[in-house]
């Protein structure tokens, strides 16, 4: 796989959870309304162009962002009192994971194209 | 799920696609160096910042990318023959489709930041 510096700066992050099927109505539910106070983070985090898409037959989760550097940005989360509120609210969606942001699945990045 | 303006404008696409298991590395091989033509046509057809991701242990693809309208960046792309000739040679990676272009399974988006 590639590493050229062009997919290097910002990354583009993709990771994948799984929300349980037979909730998946309340979790997105529940993605209308996130707290500004959880946005703030977020964007404190450098987390910026962070899209959630989700595939309703079975609960699969994709996320994308982009930021200067994912390890800092998901430490700077994880770092944060209201993402420990938000990841205990959402538990309850999420089959093996008491903390959902911890079991993020990121993926390779393998094409750009600008 | 919402459908706010703020989601539409670029539309930003999400879409999965299974690869053979057995087939991951020759076809991340063959990401190596796609078609300067393939990559002039996607640009002309309005597909922006367009990043392929990989599960290396299934062989899952995630791809994204911001268009100003999917339905037409999809179609300007099907129209073109270099699609044509990329979707053949990518056809032997994937199992259920003679051409996987047409086996894009778009998700729905339910969260964004800028």
């Amino acid at each position: 796989m590639r590493s050229r510096s062009e997919h290097r700066s910002p990354e583009r992050a993709c990771f994948l959870l799984q929300v349980k099927a037979d909730r998946i109505t309340d979790y997105l539910a529940s993605h209308d309304d996130v707290w500004p106070e959880m946005l703030d983070a977020l964007r404190a985090a450098g987390w910026r162009n962070y899209s959630l898409f989700m595939r309703p037959e079975d609960g699969l989760v994709v996320g994308y962002f982009e930021t200067d550097d994912f390890e800092a940005a998901t430490a700077a989360m994880a770092g944060t009192a209201v993402n420990d509120k938000w990841q205990s609210a959402m538990a309850e969606y999420f089959d093996n994971a008491d903390r959902p942001d911890r079991a993020m699945h990121r993926l390779t990045e393998y094409f750009h194209l600008h």
